[in-house]
């Protein structure tokens, strides 16, 4: 075994092909036994762990400066760079992220990364300070062609391509996105892939690089003669590499899409270790929006990527058949398509998770609200009980989409609700609509209102005095909980579920100050720049007492999420009390 | 005289082309008359006014749909349908915006438009409605080279071109952008116009588009024989144009910088009619970059396009020499390549006006924050006296910026401070800082703080009692202002200068209670989301009021700003009557 003497990248440079072949597949055994167990990113890890090798053998890291996009495939690199003990050991899983951290090793990791499309343009500012200060040493910047269709990686090869010094890009194209690509240049890459790098096509070429194909992308011997050849190359080149994605697996090699992410599962069988129980939102909305295009001819379900995260599983995107469109991970176009679709008489729905909608701001601004388009958005997974990676939180959106002006942003508190007002959303044709999806599934058998026009108008749910609490979204039913403790204490108070995150209830607020002391809001998300905060400004002037109930403002990184609860005064016990605090 | 008859395009549609030829140096002489009595557009204008006249010739708008990329070569097509009087007669100039705008003429204007790199990837919505709807009319859409650099551009043209149906891009190259052109794609750019379309380096076959090149961009019969080719095509095509920057107005081709934009003019000189008196921001910060990079060696000044806007003219860019890099329109980018330049050592500075920074909402979360790499930021325009067009609005800067987790955000109340600031913010190695950048030039003679890594602290600049005024930085002397007002009715009111716009400094807003009974903040930009709404939610459990004065969210255009501040109750006498009514 090699592995376990590896604790740098030193420690291979003496081995031969043979030896290195040997901790490959040793390497592949750790990630898969790490999934395995932890769950993680399959299929990339496992396509990109030659690569890694041969990245580690022929470069001299940390000199030279490696940049991971996304930094999903990073688990070879951090196995050879100090961290194996976190994909052998059980025990030392928990403490090794997913992704790229300086926080875990700042030698070799140089970024915190997590979304798409970033590592070619966060390297060119590795290139631009090397340049100026007359530093010597390569770039590595690892790209993988499903992130190409974003535009921030254009952006960043079109700069570095212009500074002209050592930069090389390796192109990881296994001929995936996290589903199957989208984009009029796979077909160019398809065909460099058919003739060997050959074909006129070239968009690297075209946006400036020096170019060279690889067709063994998982044969150790060549990556290492490829990466000989550009080790202190003085320009910028891209190096083409065609990799297999889930490379040593057999389960995924076959299925491809659903081997991109695995919670833990039998190494022997594939199968998931734990099954999902009950329905979950995601599921729900897929049914939803096949059903939906089966009513409505004009439906446009538009996804950036990801579609199993709007429960679009293969068969569904198959049964909407023309009425589905997924652009790629391209966040920014799909909201300037929906806008456009919109003003041309489709009905266009587009989700996916908020953090990936943080690309989208001048789009929201200005491609879609300033226009007042009618598009409906689908803000999954924006809850303390989403995402809890380091670059994947998702709570930061209300502070986000809620100030953008014409823009309304909708928060249903149960799946019933959600779906009035999305009905309501793709049949009306005046607004530009977010909605907040929550991420648990309650039901509730209440009559939902059919037209939610009359903007920012709030719903009293039960009527007392004294304590009004106002409920968001997935925090309404512990609204509820929250009324019944104060019913304990012998407070009648008032519940009240504000719908509409992007404004307040004038008549209302004002009506609460006659017989009411305090507001409590509840919401699952940011405080700083969140939906009570417009609450406390209303009342600022007034006597009434304001407290605000959320997250604070920090860097969250795969938080238990009970701590988090209670670190915040989100329990109903505290909530409570704190309430009581401040009558007092 | 032509142009006085044209009220749709359909009435050009019989001229023939020595009539068309006539009809576009009419065209031109409305766009420089225009330009030079009320100021706007002009080399971009002048250049796409043949392309414009073979457009509404060979295309049948409104039934074709027309999308123009930032929409600032909008004049000519603005002249053709029904808006002639907005550029011949003085009195209509005010009626008609310089964008693209619905609100004027919802035929033949799609959407709002004002940011770059947008037009193909809003079209694409177009044509996938048009599909999925089953329905037939040509798609063109307008593109500048300039806008090229732009990753939304890209991700529209990818999407547009997987679409594979009738899409239409004229590719408008005038070899500029605001400034010359960055990037490595525009060498490829160069080869094609070089080879007349021929060279193999061609992006626009890899993304996946037919295309055709017109070396005559400025000819109508060349123009107009083009377009009839490509006229009801079943595919996506590329018709590249070389046309000339400035076309027809000598000053303007000789000085393509100059003249993309200017003031109002005298037609014969060229010279600007009213000069500007007095300091502006951006040229003092220009020179104080200049001077930067000749005491720190590691200074790199970043722009993305639009140098001007920081005082960088072409001699101060020559000055900065290596010191200088510009990305070109691609400011997601800017803020990753700062995010890497500052990670390898070097001390990088991005300027731009606040609503371009919008596109980087995500990169500033998590390319830099997350990271928290000692970049440097400079906001600009973020005020409502900055750039008051629909599409340029900078005042909702606050909202976006201050509630990034580990992003400073400071508000310099002079320009001595924003030195104090900009000096320390450079130097330091802790800190993600960004500077809102005041638009009027005051002067201090105060000695300010060097180090500014105590976070949140606000500053005491005269302690009083009863009201407290917060007034954040460009409002500052408004806050002034408002004490000797208030000292005049016998309140001697403290004023507090809070510096920084991400935090509360709550040791001070404690204090504060003991003696105070109003809290007045003050601040340049968005009610919604502000800095004065997170003073709101502190003092909210407590008996402190607070009145929070800013501008409502809205949509706003052209505004004249002492009507916006007598609308928001912004001025002195009016914030001072709040107060009293509030303390009454």
């Amino acid at each position: 075994m090699y592995i376990e003497k590896v604790n740098s990248p030193q420690d291979i440079k003496e081995l031969n092909i043979n030896e290195l072949n040997v901790l490959a597949d040793e390497i592949r055994t750790g990630v898969l036994n790490r999934v395995s167990i932890h769950g993680g990113h399959v299929g990339p890890n496992l396509g990109f762990t030659e690569a890694t090798v041969a990245m580690h053998y022929v470069f001299d890291a940390p000199r030279d400066k490696f940049v991971f996009d996304v930094s999903h495939q990073v688990y070879p690199h951090k196995m050879l760079t100090g961290r194996k003990d976190g994909f052998l050991k059980v025990d030392d899983m928990n403490a090794i992220s997913g992704y790229s951290s300086p926080r875990e090793n700042s030698e070799y990791d140089l970024f915190e990364v997590g979304h798409t499309s970033t590592s070619v343009a966060l390297a060119s500012g590795l290139q631009a300070a090397r340049d100026l200060l007359g530093e010597k040493y390569n770039i590595v910047v690892v790209l993988g062609d499903g992130s190409l269709s974003g535009g921030e990686a254009f952006e960043g090869l079109n700069v570095a391509a212009e500074a002209g010094t050592n930069f090389i890009v390796l192109f990881n194209d296994n001929g995936m996105s996290i589903a199957e690509n989208h984009g009029g240049m796979y077909k160019s890459l398809a065909s460099l892939r058919e003739s060997n790098g050959e074909s006129s096509n070239n968009i690297f070429r075209a946006l400036g690089f020096d170019y060279m194909y690889v067709e063994a992308g998982n044969d150790i011997e060549k990556l290492v003669e490829a990466f000989r050849k550009v080790k202190d190359i003085d320009h910028p080149i891209v190096v083409h590499l065609h990799t297999e994605k889930g490379h040593g697996y057999q389960p995924a090699v076959k299925d491809k899409e659903a081997w991109h992410w695995s919670v833990p599962f039998d190494l022997k069988t594939g199968k998931p270790k734990v099954t999902g129980s009950g329905e979950s939102f995601t599921d729900l909305l897929g049914q939803y929006l096949v059903k939906k295009a089966e009513l409505d001819d004009k439906l446009l379900v538009v996804q950036s990527a990801v579609p199993a995260m709007s429960g679009l599983s293969k068969e569904r995107r198959e049964a909407l058949g023309k009425h589905y469109v997924d652009v790629g991970i391209a966040e920014e176009e799909a909201v300037a398509l929906i806008s456009g679709a919109a003003k041309a008489g489709a009905h266009p729905v587009w989700g996916t998770p908020a953090t990936f909608m943080q690309r989208t701001y001048d789009q929201l601004c200005q491609d879609l609200a300033v226009n007042g388009n009618p598009a409906v958005i689908n803000v999954l997974g924006a809850s303390i009980y989403g995402m809890n990676d380091f670059t994947h939180i998702c709570f930061f959106d209300i502070p986000m989409f809620s100030h953008i002006p014409n823009l309304v942003y909708l928060a249903p508190t149960t799946w019933e609700e959600f779906i009035a007002m999305e009905d309501w959303a793709i049949a009306q044709d005046k607004f530009s609509v977010a909605l907040r999806v929550p991420c648990a599934v309650v039901h509730s058998d209440e009559d939902y209102p059919t037209d939610y026009s009359q903007l920012n108008k709030f719903q009293v749910t039960h009527r007392g005095s004294k304590v009004a609490v106002i409920a968001a979204g997935g925090f309404y039913q512990k609204g509820e909980a929250v009324l019944k403790l104060l019913a304990d204490e012998g407070i009648n108070a008032t519940l009240i579920n504000p719908r509409y995150l992007t404004g307040v209830d004038e008549q209302l607020l004002d009506e609460l100050k006659r017989d009411h002391q305090l507001i409590a809001t509840l919401e699952d998300g940011s405080l700083d720049g969140g939906f009570g905060e417009r609450i406390a400004r209303y009342y600022g002037p007034t006597d009434m007492k304001v407290l605000n109930f959320g997250v604070k403002k920090a860097l969250y990184d795969r938080y238990d999420v009970n701590d988090l609860l209670r670190d915040n005064h989100l329990t109903e016990t505290q909530i409570v009390a704190d309430i009581k605090t401040v009558l007092a």
